[in-house]
């Protein structure tokens, strides 16, 4: 490509609503230009990323054996309402009416478009396993978009779906597809994690994230320096610890600590640390009459240590609480506890409440806790001794950094990711719900066994940057760069020895298959380097007049610090060594 | 490609809502999926073809130097206010509210938006010409979608839109645009012709139909066997008669026709030929008092021989009718006519109208027309001597077959096609509503002279099907097949010879990077052969173990009759030569 036949378009200033390093840079660079709130149109040099790494999802999904389908954006209601999402989803989907007032979306995923293909094309076992994606346009009307291609409203998603006739073949198959997202994440060039995920109400550990690790990533991805574990925060276990409880020291004692509310004021007043306080979170859940009516709720005290924080997901699957659960009211809390939020505790309670100890809390002793009395608490609880030993003791909190490891082989540590894959094994759960079935070789129905795989191919460009880049802009790995490798002329349009110089590297590196640009556009060299070290195109080699006298070429790679004078007669070969240490590109972009 | 790993999913029947050869086949051959009324999921099958189609395209609008982007598929509504499309549209423009009443649109296509990219990106003449196109997903909200992919509601449109500082460079880059039209067109192996279109008010004839030629498309086509004009039927023109009007001979005749209320009708009774009666037809304008209220209307007279259709485009084009007319309605009828529809004519009026004579009428003697009273014509009516002579005479009509040619070399013949691809010059009419200027060289702000230039990517594999298909199925030219050769293996599972020939030619040929499908479905002969006639692979290559033992094997191509037997060790070869015969095929598919 000649930029001159191109769209070149930085921008000095980014704009004011670009909170993170790639929205910002994506826009300045011109790579996407923000049409309305979380839409984007995909800007010629944007759009390169963009279909690279389509190629190498589309590459590595033929390769796994996945085929290729295109499902409509816009998608009869009905469907939704076959599995219940058309009233569930809430905004974020997107609703349209056509002009007979017909109800559509705009599809967000295609879990039941897919579902209707299978239960129609899927008859016998025989056709089984099968693996249906698309890449395609998605829309989700999110309440708050924001962060460029991070978290816009439409965007580009793969999608995949498998359908099996055991869960034993659904299992080979999701293994067959995480391996094909471990092949495409390695060719994207980027540090990632695939860390195991929640897997909700279906049970065992067939859900991975694939992170994109960068600094500022919104999601906390917990590992294991010295073993492969790596899970998400939601899933990371905490595990009971080793030690048994220390023996109670402590007389029980209330302790005025008036206006200190939380555990950290309270440790910091008495001079004691954080982690000897216990927190009380109270939550309720409906109790039901049979006509479905809420007749009453039942109220739950959760209590964890003052440095630890509540983890939703592992709440939510307490026995009694998979229904769902919510923060009890004000009044809940005044008519259990006898007393306002801030000095809860177990102790005194007004009315019984069920009580869950995190793992943590359980081997504490002399602990201290909110005396349900305003403005005072409790030191030296001890369980057994000033209230029953906690009938459960679940893992109720966020792992931190320094607890142990799950698989026992060190400590784990914490750093931010970015998700842009996700493998999910299903189930029957949209089978049974759309009745798709198909005949085992015993002759009777069965429900298809369904796994789905997500890669946020917008996404994934707005992560790369955020872990590659530097104040002057996007660090792309070679096989998503927008050109792999751009020819920098000094005035090529004063000097003859410059332009045939460019020209024939120009053609030599294109004959030779490498995605290169010959900026012929006669800016200054100034203007010319910031323009590519902005857009972040990894291989330059510059070509002035002074140099071609010594018969020399520059080469400086965009981590470089300085350049390389290289001999104009080796500047094809060096560089087809440059290229050939990056991961292997897919196919070229035409 | 192995068919095992592929979905061959043939159908005996076709839907019950196919009316046409194109919907019939695709549907029974497994490449498109009904989801809704005009919304297709495209299957595997019909996707490969999809995505040759749109590599073509893709290939030869960069060759023409334009540049790919891809713009949202939801739209603000703000830019369509803008050019008040948002209005003018109607129900074809699907509407959307987001989750904050919001306006939106689907992009039918995308003119506003691309507008609005330029009016951001070009400040001055320097960076003109500019091209920009995308390959995306389109809907329009057709009151009656039908034909399958022909005339669907959710379709992928190749839509470019070219950027000029003024019409003589936009006249330029739109022949660049046709020339790539027919670069595309010619890869496609369809027969096709660019036809010249109606430019709408803007004048001139910058304005070219690309259609697939089919006795079964919806569009007439007028062309000059005998040289290269060609043009759609709204356009072609109907030349005034060659010869002077002939003397009037007979005598004026008021003449009873009861219950013959058409020209057909009247000419039967009296037995004469239908070309010497006149029909009348009543348009109306509406008039405006100064606040834009209707105060009454402007009856309009057109008279057409009994043998000719009115063209709707001509007729808009009258002067006085530019601005829109409608039929005249009963009343309006009465009031001028004093009498009911079927017996109008020029004769005899109660209140005078507007008259337009057509070319050929304004040169009859002694025709037939309405007496203006029920049941009763008047024969032998003739210009001057029984009316005024016409004071306007215009081209009003439909051109047919033998009317001489516009260019003067020959008649015209016309013939069926169906449109796929369309360019079209659009002047300032988009950059004017939205402001969108750049910089002249002499410092001052010009509007950008525009051109849009459409393909129908998902219409086009239909219009081949209509072209292109007999009573086994559909015939697929090589470039656009969705594989270019098929394999079928007699017996696989049985026959080790069968097996290892097959696997070899399988890896010979993809090795050569041919498109091929091996078969490997040890499906009977009958049903393997059926499935590939209904799909339409252009060449098939049979191998049997009887065959073999004398070291044959048997070649079809989808066309032929019969097949030809080919040493097997020439196979290879053989099928290389067929090949290189077709025209060049795109990048392969991935």
């Amino acid at each position: 490509m000649k930029a001159s036949r191109f769209l070149v378009s930085t921008l000095k200033e980014a704009p004011a609503d670009a909170e993170v390093a790639s929205h910002r840079l994506m826009t300045r660079a011109g790579m996407v230009k923000k049409l309305g709130a979380g839409i984007y149109t995909y800007m010629p040099m944007g759009l390169r990323v963009i279909r690279k790494v389509e190629a190498i999802v589309r590459e590595e999904m033929n390769r796994a054996g996945a085929i290729e389908l295109t499902m409509p954006v816009v998608q009869p209601a009905e469907l939704w309402q076959e599995t219940g999402r058309f009233d569930k989803m809430g905004p974020e989907l997107l609703r349209i009416k056509d002009r007979h007032e017909r109800d559509f979306v705009v599809q967000p995923t295609s879990e039941e478009v897919v579902t209707d293909i299978a239960r129609q094309e899927i008859r016998s076992y025989k056709q089984l396993p099968k693996n249906f994606y698309q890449i395609q346009t998605k829309f989700r009307d999110e309440r708050r978009p924001r962060f460029g291609l991070m978290r816009g409203r439409e965007f580009i998603m793969k999608d995949a779906y498998s359908f099996d006739r055991d869960m034993a073949s659904a299992k080979a198959s999701y293994q067959v597809m995480a391996q094909a997202y471990r092949a495409a994440f390695d060719r994207f060039g980027l540090r990632y994690r695939a860390v195991a995920a929640d897997s909700g109400a279906i049970g065992g550990d067939l859900s991975e994230e694939f992170q994109v690790i960068a600094a500022t990533g919104e999601d906390a991805i917990v590992y294991c320096p010295d073993s492969d574990y790596a899970a998400n925060m939601e899933k990371a276990e905490a595990l009971a610890p080793a030690g048994a409880r220390p023996a109670a020291a402590a007389a029980l004692t209330k302790t005025p600590t008036p206006g200190k509310a939380t555990c950290a004021d309270v440790a910091e007043l008495l001079g004691v640390p954080l982690a000897t306080t216990v927190k009380s979170l109270v939550l309720a859940t409906d109790l039901l009459d049979e006509a479905g009516n809420i007749k009453g709720a039942q109220v739950w005290l959760l209590l964890l240590r003052g440095d630890h924080d509540m983890n939703e997901v592992k709440v939510g699957k307490l026995p009694g609480l998979e229904g769902g659960y919510r923060f009890a009211t004000l009044a809940e809390i005044e008519e259990h506890f006898g007393c306002k939020p801030g000095y809860l505790g177990p102790l005194n309670l007004k009315k019984p409440v069920k009580l869950v100890a995190d793992r943590e809390v359980a081997v504490m002793a002399d602990w201290i806790c909110g005396a349900n009395e305003p403005d005072f608490h409790i030191t030296g609880v001890n369980w057994g001794r000033d209230l029953p030993e906690p009938e459960l003791v679940a893992d109720l909190r966020n792992v931190v950094a320094g607890d142990p490891s799950p698989d026992g082989k060190g400590v784990l540590a914490i750093e931010r990711g970015i998700e842009v894959g996700h493998v999910f094994y299903l189930g029957t759960k949209y089978s049974k719900a759309m009745n798709a079935t198909f005949l085992e070789e015993d002759g009777k129905p069965r429900f298809l066994e369904m796994g789905c795989y997500g890669i946020g191919i917008t996404r994934l460009p707005a992560a790369a940057i955020e872990q590659n880049h530097d104040e002057r802009g996007i660090i792309w790995p070679d096989a998503i760069a927008p050109f792999t490798v751009v020819l920098c002329p000094i005035g090529m349009d004063r000097s003859e020895a410059v332009k045939a110089e460019a020209e024939r590297l120009y053609a030599q590196l294109l004959a030779a298959g490498v995605d290169v640009i010959l900026d012929d556009r006669n800016e200054r060299p100034g203007a010319m380097f910031a323009d590519w070290e902005l857009i972040g195109v990894p291989h330059r080699l510059t070509i002035g007049d002074k140099g071609l006298k010594d018969g020399v070429l520059e080469y400086q790679h965009r981590r470089d610090a300085a350049a390389t004078k290289v001999p104009a007669a080796e500047a094809f070969s060096f560089l087809q060594a440059k290229l050939s240490q990056a991961a292997p590109a897919a196919s070229a972009v035409a």
